[in-house]
Formats: C-alpha cells, sequence, structure tokens
C-alpha cells in the first residue's frame, strides 16, 4: 500500500490509482476554508477524503460527514480517516448526493464544501478509466445538484464553498443565487498574474443579502517558474 | 463652454458639472468592446453620450441609439454628438429605460451597452448634485431594470456588455443569465495586479450555451505609479 504524505508528520493519504489524484485543487479549496471555524462540515463528492482529512486534522473540535457515489472511493476516504486517527469525527456515506436527503442534517452544516466534476456529460474530456471520468465529468451529478444539496444541508447563515472552473463562473453564480446561496467571497487562482486564472475558489452564504468580495488573486508560481510564497507555506514546505 | 479633447485630433466633448464626470469606467468599457464591429448600438443610461460618441468616430459604418432620463444630461449627449459631427448616426432619446419599450427595436441591435449606477438606493453613496446621485445611485433604475431593458433590445445572438464593480458580480451574472443573456467574456480591472480588483467588464451574449471566458486582467498602474501601456494606449498616449 502506497503511502502519500502531504508533508512532514502532515496527514498520511493512501494512494489509489482507480481514485481521483490527489491535485491542487483540493488543497487549494482546504486553504480557502480555513479561516473559517466551521463545527460542522460536509463534503457533497469527497472523493480520498482528503478535504475533512485537513480541516479535522487542523480543527480538534470539527465533526464532518463526507458523501461519496463511487463505493471504492468511500472505502479509500475511510481507510484514510483510520490512518490518521480521524474516524470518530469524519463519516463516510456511501450516497448519491441527488438523492440522499437526511432530515436529521437538513440545514445543520456550518459549512458545506465541494470540489465538483468541472466538465459537462459528455465534454469530450472522457478519461479512459470510468472511476475518473465520474470525478471529472458530470456524469453522476452536475453543478445544479450539488447546489441544491448544498442548499439543502446548509443552515441559515453558513457557507457553502467550491472550487471550479473560470469557465463555470456564471453558472456557479446563478446556481448558488437561485438556490439561496449568495456568492459573498470570490478568489481567482493564476498560474501567472498577468495570465487568466485556472481555477475558482467561492464561498456562498446561506439567506445573506447581494455584496460580493473579490479577494486579491492567488499565484501559483513565481516569476521564476517556482512555486509561489502562498503555495509553498500550503504544503508546509 | 469647456471642451475636454479625449486624445490629440480626438473627439470633443463639452465639460458639465451637472453631468456625471467623464470617468475612466466609460473609457475602459469602450475599450472592452472595441473588438466587436455591431452595426446598431444601444447605450442604456448614455449620460454625456461618450459611449456610442467614441464607437460612432471609431466606426463610420455605426449607428448607435443612446437612451436617457436625465433631461439635462441627454440634451448635453445630443450637443457632444453635434460637436462631432455624429448627429446623423447617433440618437439620443429621453427616456426611462424602465418603461421605454420601442417594438419597432425590440430585439434588434447587435450590441447593448450600459455604464449603470453603481449602488443600491440610500446606499450611504448620495452625491450632493441629485444629478450626479441618479448616476451613481440606483434611484431611477436598478441593475434588473437595466438587465430586463438589455435583453428586450439585444437580437438574438448580440451582445450586452456592461461595466460594474466587482462586489455586483454575483448580481450581475444572476440577472443577467435570468434574462437570457449569458455571461461569455468577464475581464477584471485592478489597480495593481496582486490587489482586488477595482472593476469588471462583462459581455453577455442572448440565446448563448454557457461557458464563461475569464481574460487575462487589464493592469491600470505599472510598478512605477505610472499608467500601464495598454491604459497609455487607450487614451492614444
Amino acid at each position: 500500500m502506497d503511502i502519500d504524505l502531504l508533508w512532514k508528520d502532515g496527514p498520511r493519504l493512501i494512494r489509489d490509482p482507480d481514485v481521483f489524484t490527489l491535485g491542487t485543487d483540493a488543497v487549494l479549496l482546504s486553504h480557502f476554508i480555513s479561516e473559517k471555524r466551521p463545527g460542522t462540515l460536509l463534503d457533497l463528492g469527497v472523493g480520498s477524503g482528503i478535504i475533512p482529512l485537513l480541516a479535522a486534522w487542523n480543527d480538534p473540535e470539527l465533526t464532518a460527514v463526507g458523501v461519496e457515489i463511487q463505493t471504492h472511493a468511500a472505502e479509500l476516504a475511510a481507510r484514510n480517516m483510520e490512518l490518521n486517527g480521524l474516524s470518530e469525527r469524519v463519516k463516510i456515506v456511501t450516497a448519491d448526493m441527488r438523492e440522499w436527503r437526511e432530515p436529521s442534517l437538513s440545514g445543520s452544516f456550518d459549512l458545506v464544501v465541494s470540489n465538483p466534476p468541472y466538465f459537462p456529460a459528455g465534454s469530450g474530456r472522457s478519461a479512459l478509466n470510468p472511476r475518473i471520468a465520474i470525478a471529472r465529468e458530470e456524469l453522476m451529478c452536475t453543478l445544479a445538484d450539488v447546489c441544491r444539496a448544498a442548499a439543502y444541508y446548509t443552515r441559515w447563515g453558513g457557507s457553502f464553498c467550491m472550487v471550479h472552473r473560470p469557465e463555470r463562473l456564471a453558472e456557479v453564480m446563478h446556481l448558488m443565487s437561485s438556490s439561496g446561496l449568495e456568492p459573498k467571497r470570490l478568489r481567482f487562482v493564476h498560474s501567472r498574474l498577468d495570465a487568466a486564472p485556472s481555477l475558482i475558489l467561492i464561498d456562498a452564504k446561506r439567506g445573506a443579502s447581494p455584496g460580493l468580495s473579490i479577494l486579491p488573486p492567488l499565484k501559483l508560481y513565481d516569476e521564476n517558474g517556482g512555486e509561489s510564497e502562498e503555495v509553498r507555506k500550503l504544503y508546509h514546505r
């Protein structure tokens, strides 16, 4: 069993070629929510478990739920929690977020997060591995499905945070607003500051009035091509 | 009568303290639409007339309509067209865009633009001059009113372009999408690239499918505090 170490003395993650590779995106989303101190966290499409794992690792008070439609990924996430001694505080549910509605948890989470599939189904971005394709393409859930589930589970005044691609920003904002989740904080991730952004990080608040704060951009690389200071800090380097 | 010259041999504008000062914003919006070659242009809230004036100045084929609720501003816009020999091609209509619906022009414009009031009514941003306040605050029209009028006048496949403030981006996108105007192109204007943006430039297409292109940011100032190269070019300096 291959183990990835996120940083020295940091949480450990089991490597599995059938689960979507640990990308920068989930780590950037974790960074984006790091100033919040939610008591409860829900991750819609938890994959290998990286987001609740980092959140629970950093905050000993946090309890979290991760929902995952793919059985093998959910099993991996559960093993990752066990490996890091977090099984008590992070529960993994194998379920389809389009149908999974738990009345006892409705409107209860301080923070809901998602690193959802980025590409519309049939967008020609198919991966050869169907399990990876489900993580990348909207085969099992669309952006609208994610926002609907987020609206159901986020408490009044709580937040829904997502990482997505810039070309989906208009849809993201429209679907969030339509679901009663008002975009309040937005950050663009750029490889270089003078180039178009490559990712968006967005924070919407349930029941808030309009008014968006756009943060200074997050730069991934320095002028010399190396990791930027902010990214190095993120990985404790 | 004081005359401003936008640049050497460029169009001339009458200065009037009762009409919203010629700001960078309208010039940036003109720059944002400069690659389009619309046959017909409509400006919702035309003010002193700067946007159709620049568009007609740059394109001898263009015909334009400017709508303005404030009589004295509409009169100034008409005089500005006359001053530059553009009265034949740019018509100024004194009307309330909330009510002005001309069936013969419905769905007819290739390009609709607006540099609308940025601040919600009663946001404490009141100017002492009530005429200026109408240009800055949503006293006579809201963002929703502007999008409704734009949706009525933009032809199928035509564009609606707007300049606005970043904190309104979520509303802008939501209202555009809800009006059948799909955001397709977005550019942020920054004083400095590592700071939060100060303005947004957005281009929506009527009847298009989702998919947004975020352009590289527009930088107003250089590291040394002088105008950036792009801004200098804009003003033909």
